[in-house]
């Protein structure tokens, strides 16, 4: 594509500040931070020295945004100036591109008086029969214009990929610069609408599926690094099954993907299922469906929540194709847990009874064992005996993170905190579950079981909201 | 779907009311007209006459709708909870469902406390760098709980449909009850973002098309009726191109549609396109597409607009199959005209000067001529000579009705309007271009074609944003 | 597509034949026979009254069909010239054509010194290890060029369709000139291996299809018309089904189609299954499937067969998606019934005992009643009672024709021959099952049931090889 | 499937047969030729020791197969008999399944008395009108039961899947049991016709194909080994395309694939072209492709020839996509290079000048050098300087081998064979163009581009049927 007229116009400078080789998106986020609003800097003369755009071509690019919700032009038109913005963007530098975002973030924002008017006719009608029509002409006068620049790019075939690509590119910014965090929220907000469950479709991910595709999932799985294409393979073999939510507008990106096992049990350690070398069982045979890995793939849907849906919808697929399956559980990891026992080490000790502690003690060797003692036993948690008293302490200490460990309401452990939130119940801890170096990283090597039981999910989420945590009876006695 | 418990709890009068026979949807708006609010029926004791619910059961219908979107509850579930009221409303009586709308759009307001509380932090926030983010959460404070009660709705498959079809059946007693205004708004605003250009797909339809498509196309056609299958074959032979915009919850729905018949000139008369015996012309000689029929389908989609993106769109496609293709312009009916002239027959007689008064009176018989008298000539003009006064007269009142008469800013004539809007101009009328009974009814024949000059569109869109209407020099020379 | 140069130069007179009006495909075919073969007229001088082309000219059309299975050129060369070849025939005249027919039909016969040769040697192979190599290369000697230049006119997409619509104008001329029967038989040859039934795909038919392929139905259907697209629809509704076989090489067309409906007991009339404001009833539920009709649709295809397959994927079909069907049986017209009776209506009447005799003379009215005096009464057979000595009578006939009258050891009936020969029984007569004209016209209104019992297909065909028709008991009673 | 119940009763031994061992199919062809016909051994009462089926067992199994083509029965019946034959064979140990062959070849043979008597009618009919129709029936009576055999496997879905795989199966112990090659020829000529060039589907392989596809591929890959995933989608890459050709009956199965680069000049070497680290050319600029890569990749289908079609579908496409693309060429390798020269060496020299003789003795620095002295310098081709006279030696060797050398007048290199028969031209000789240790070893690094000049294909082929191969004015040069 062309750059197109206004922007030659408009940013003479482009071709040469690319040239000088700064234009690597994303730059370092912690060093950039204005100081004057995009309001100064309109206003103003001259650039200061951390500015990308001075403040007459600020002034056009804000000309070229405004052009696009300009109430006279047709959505079409203003569809196709806002291409010619994502145009110049594919093209301009970070920092310039960091430009765009102030002033979508900060100078699209409603109109003060319309909407103080609209207030004070809907608290007239309060009480009347016009009460409900002036409520929603009210809350029509608050809809900013940014949110209809954001539906102007998503006209295009392309504007929806374009607006997730740019929310993900600013993602790293948002933190240093709280200015950016209008037109994030804004994002997440119209994200919600067009991302809404109703029009996501649940599609199966097998060997059949396009290489290309495969290669995505490859590169986006989150838990379990997918090592090889056999090693894909293997996790799309005939007992397993992987599915993904995908959107019309971007039709060949998955957006959420899990990877089911399917089995006799609930797994407790995830080096079978991804031995490539195993045979496939029968899936007719199978009672258990593994939820073993759910990876997210759009940092720029960040906020938007696929997951609940996909596990309920793949729960109703599974169960069509396989009548017989009768249990539904993850195996999931404790990413949260050994950091949490570094802070937390002594205090867990402290909840040991003087025997407890005593047997501990032998264990590893120095009484009163203090937690460096324990956790320099943890290198090989498979070298360790079924009735270690250490063993016995690191499960106990992982039933309390996950079953009692809240922050704000909601479980501690993000993995946790998904799950949990779907309605699920924290129903086994698996020893030396996962002996890779990340799950060693993480947990020591343990794993845990959420199990989804359909019937409860709704009163394990009524019993979260009032600050408890359904645990299987196992789980219990660990307490 | 069998009727879910809390139905037969709460409505144990509905197989009775059914059995009635009243349960036909739609009934007489005009006599419904319950005095009291929901609010007062939902602390009332009993039902008075004209109410379809008696207070109890009202009561447990809100219940049953707050559940849907009680907090604690997931999407999944919630979309569930949604469905077994849809599956109910299947089921339930004209009353009866008028006192569901009634209960979405007065019981499901924003939370006034809420709002007024955000407003206020809002304010504080102005000038300083969180300005941004107070706007936004202010902003979120106004949403009604009523939208995410359509959110839920819309997660079923069928959802949409459901919503879309509700609002068609409650069309005709907006007028009489403006209480329902606020749901029907709320509506039209989440179909706006639901139905946004950039989902909808452009699907060509032809005689390869399912039938059931086709008799949709056949019941839908708005503009020109549609007599036959032979007729519809017509339309889709290869002289002529049929498009419509789908969406992928609606899949097998044409949202709006047009006919197109690709000439060598300008159409002056509707008569040769639907001849049946009419051989082909050869499409790829073409230098001229008409845009003969738009027929929007949908009531339930009233106030979000298609026809734009449409014409846009197919434009672009024509081009891409046709490249010698020249000249957009449509063919269209002018439905308000004769009512309009019969209203304003005088005033356009006064606008005459008395030469053409004279000329006009003889032609006709009686001098001076009053409107009867030309107006009785007009049954069947086709047998009026071109240069004939009478003719002349209706071609200037033509052109001053489609050029000149606008109400509220806008043209005056209803497809005038639509066409301008987009950025047409008036380019030519047509005499004797429709002498179907309903083309005499209207317009006494009389049609007219609006040109798409796509270089122009913005332009004439802009001059109409003034308050003048663009037409061409053939209608300049009219007026 | 253009003339290719080779047919300018050798058919000079092409567009002047044209010109003049004679060029209908079809002719008539009864007084079309030359009396020269093509090897007289080969090498021949001048043309003859009755011969389209002109030895010169044949001379050239040999050249161009023997350039096509030229062994220098490639399969892909020589497909390219078959297109020439059939781009000159679809602009021939109907005599240019048949000379056409006669070429191919008479000049390619397999190489008779070759043949012997090779008979030779598989002669002396008998009995040694090189027997059955011998018998193979024996049989390819005997393979005619005629084969591979059908075979090299297939290449092209649209080359079965033309070989088969060849196959289909050439039908009518057989009788008349049995030259033509070689080409003919290597024909059905040809597409019985090219239409094997296993490229056959099984298409459900319904009212989502495209309407090009329903309006084909509507034309091919050769039982029961279709009157329109009202009537079509009846016939595809939820309680009915349409399946096709269709070829990946005629991918639109649907080779032989069957209408089947879901009741719940064995149809005994076609007007309830014809009447399009009955109700469809609810499938799930249906017990019965009623094939009421089945049209072989491509006259080019004769004597390769579908139907057989069809019924018996069909029944499959049918079990998968409805678990519940147990009976599957046709409603069949009796075409040859009426012809039949007329010709053995006396016979019938002496098959009579004496009391029959009398009775039947009662109620015609007419001592000892004559064949005649039955027929006169059979304008309404609805108006006989049930228990009326002619009704009796007529069953009794038609029992005895369906279920004993064969010809060359097949039934009779043709359409009889074909359920029959599917390993189908007679099941049950109708009385006025079929009222329409075409009913009274070939069997008095008279239909039949064919039972297909799954299980005794092939006990039946094997009765009938021994030259003994299945019947049920009612039948056997009748006899 | 589970085993039938004739199998059981025919075979009891099948399970035990199999747990001994020697069931892997393939087995070693070499040792296994049991001496006696099967006609003996159906007549026979004892198992010799090297058969495997007792004579009970195989006249039981012969049973099985006539009862497929019992004439009694119908196509489907028959089909449905045939795939329990085929579910045995599934189940079959080696030498089960080498007795099946051999009653499948032996077998069935045509019914001698029925052939001679068609015969007579034929040579009776000679020179009358009947003479054609006695020919088409004389050549009917011809065709074996193995082919109504045959026809009737391939009804199952899985059907010509299965004779497929047989005939590959069967294909090493040809050379050692001639008895086996009646059904070898017949399978060929079935398939031959069933793989139809009209029948198969010119299918683009892209990155979005199913990985399973992709897989085939690199399992396929016959010319230059697919290393790894990268280098497969290197092979895919924006300035590739691969096509395969692809059988409505074998869906997921490409027959054959090529690999095509996309370039600016005829390519030389094949290095660049698997360089996986390369950046993709823009394709809009290429004016070559080069065909770098052709795989057969069903063995059964042996001698069923798509490459010449393959190659000329291929161009047609490219050529509609790339309107740019002037020049197609391959990049081949020359697989009998090495091995001719060594046994020709000692020709090859003397073929030289003196002088020439002398320069090349004094670069190897033996006079009068022997080939083995060339050949020592052969280990690193890309060493030799372009005036190096052992490299002009090499080349000009190399063009007399693939511009003169021919065994039953056909070109002695088999790629050149299949080129040259396809109508190229040999082109031009690229000096170390292979460096793989299957390049040196074929080649010692040679590879030659053969060149498709479309409109000279035509004129090549003619040339190479009179014994002469086309070559470019660089190879003339050279020879």
């Amino acid at each position: 594509m062309n750059t197109p007229d206004w922007i030659t116009r408009t940013f003479p400078s482009v071709a040469k500040l690319r040239a000088g080789g700064d234009a690597a998106p994303g730059g370092t986020p912690a060093k950039v931070k204005p100081l004057r609003s995009t309001r100064e800097r309109l206003n103003a003369t001259l650039r200061q020295p951390e500015e990308a755009l001075s403040p007459r071509v600020l002034r056009r690019t804000l000309e070229a945004l405004r052009a696009i919700v300009d109430p006279q032009v047709s959505e079409v038109e203003g569809g196709r100036r806002a291409q010619e913005v994502a145009a110049w963007y594919a093209k301009a530098t970070a920092p310039e591109r960091r430009d765009l975002w102030l002033l979508m973030s900060e100078q699209f924002v409603a109109d003060a008086a319309r909407v103080k008017a609209a207030q004070a006719k809907f608290a007239a009608a309060v009480g009347t029969p016009d009460e409900a029509v002036a409520e929603v002409n009210y809350r029509r006068a608050t809809v900013s214009p940014r949110r209809r620049l954001l539906q102007r790019f998503s006209v295009a075939p392309e504007g929806i990929r374009f607006l997730v690509d740019l929310r993900a590119e600013m993602s790293p910014f948002l933190k240093a610069d709280k200015r950016l965090l209008a037109l994030d929220v804004e994002m997440e907000y119209m994200f919600s609408t067009w991302f809404d469950v109703g029009f996501l479709e649940l599609r199966r991910i097998s060997w059949d599926s396009p290489a290309s595709l495969i290669e995505k999932l490859i590169k986006y799985e989150a838990v379990h690094d997918i090592r090889s294409w056999a090693d894909m393979k293997n996790r799309l073999d005939s007992d397993r099954r992987c599915y993904g939510f995908f959107h019309p507008r971007l039709p060949d990106e998955p957006l959420i993907f899990v990877e089911v096992a399917l089995v006799d049990r609930i797994a407790q350690s995830i080096t079978p299922l991804l031995d490539e070398s195993a045979d496939a069982a029968d899936p007719r045979k199978a009672t258990t469906a593994i939820f073993y890995s759910i990876s997210n793939t759009q940092q720029g849907l960040r906020g938007v929540s696929f997951g609940d849906s996909l596990i309920k919808r793949v729960v109703e697929t599974l169960k069509l194709e396989f009548a017989q399956l009768k249990t539904f559980a993850t195996l999931s990891p404790i990413p949260g847990y050994r950091g949490w026992l570094g802070r937390n080490g002594t205090a867990m000790l402290a909840r040991l009874s003087p025997k407890e502690l005593a047997e501990l003690g032998r264990a590893v060797g120095f009484e009163p064992p203090q937690p460096e003692h324990v956790l320099a036993l943890l290198d090989k948690p498979q070298a360790l005996a079924e009735s270690s008293p250490v063993r016995r302490f690191m499960l106990r200490a992982a039933a309390h993170y996950l079953g009692r460990e809240m922050l704000d309401g909601k479980p501690l452990d993000p993995v946790a905190r998904f799950h949990l939130g779907n309605g699920a119940r924290v129903e086994q801890l698996n020893w030396a579950g996962d002996l890779s170096p990340k799950g060693l990283k993480q947990s020591h090597g343990l794993m845990v079981n959420y199990l989804y039981d359909l019937k409860r999910l709704d009163k394990h989420r009524a019993l979260l909201a009032q600050g408890r945590i359904a645990v299987s009876g196992q789980i219990e006695s660990l307490l």
